[in-house]
């Protein structure tokens, strides 16, 4: 099977822009960005990649796979802590190699306990080090939400 | 200058995780993921990426800078088409790989004419192939707005 089955492979700038066909440019590394933000308040939960066959699910059951670049491996989220994420739009970019999702996460997105995985601000105006200000508690315990994870 | 500067190498994984110290894990091509999201809608506006510069000069200034991989070129957000980013807010996520801005954006972000990159759903519950829907239309004139692009 291809990498790029079950999509056409990408055509021509215009095609990728202006087409309506979905053709993602996968990377070199066969895989495409995926952001997911929560449906209801918008914020960005995480992001994470998409090989062929996670996108393919995603699309075909509208619950978020993903691909784990660490693991080398199809991953459907929340089946380990049952954190699922049911997608309520999927949206494609301008030259389709990048996937938004609007989620509704069960629990949390984030294997640290919070809600989602940008829970640190970055102070702007500054040169030179800057302290990250946390801005959101854990709102699960990790260690029962991934009993396998060390 | 390392391509780290000015930020700190990053550290174990309870480091980055747990830790203030911003030390972003750039990947081998030396970039992370930049998501610029619509401040006050909340919708994504467009996917990119930062080398340590372009991530020292958004802190820095407040305003988005990116590193283009197709130019190989630091690139100031707006610099041609006078459609800049206000970054209102920064955060970077539990393994310092991607960073979310929300940004005040002037015009649109997206170099074909739309307000978002993500101008085109992708219908769910689809196996096979997949027709995309427009969900946006120009707002500006891209030739206007960028008059060296072909």
């Amino acid at each position: 099977m291809s990498d790029n089955l079950p999509f056409a492979p990408p055509g021509t700038r215009a095609d990728l822009e202006e087409g309506s066909a979905l053709s993602p440019k996968f990377g070199p590394d066969g895989l495409v960005t995926c952001v997911a933000t929560d449906a209801a308040s918008g914020d960005v939960l995480m992001v994470a990649h998409m090989n062929a066959e996670a996108l393919a699910k995603t699309i075909a059951t509208g619950h978020a796979w993903y691909f784990s670049r660490s693991r080398g491996a199809l991953w459907r989220k929340g089946e380990t802590s049952g954190h699922t994420q049911r997608v309520v739009e999927m949206r494609i970019d301008c030259d389709q190699d990048a996937v938004w999702i609007r989620v509704e996460q069960q629990g949390g997105a984030c294997h640290t306990g919070r809600p989602s995985c940008f829970y640190r601000a970055v102070p702007l105006g500054k040169a030179g080090t800057v302290s990250l200000e946390f801005r959101s508690d854990r709102t699960f315990d990790p260690k029962k939400a991934y009993p396998e994870a060390t």
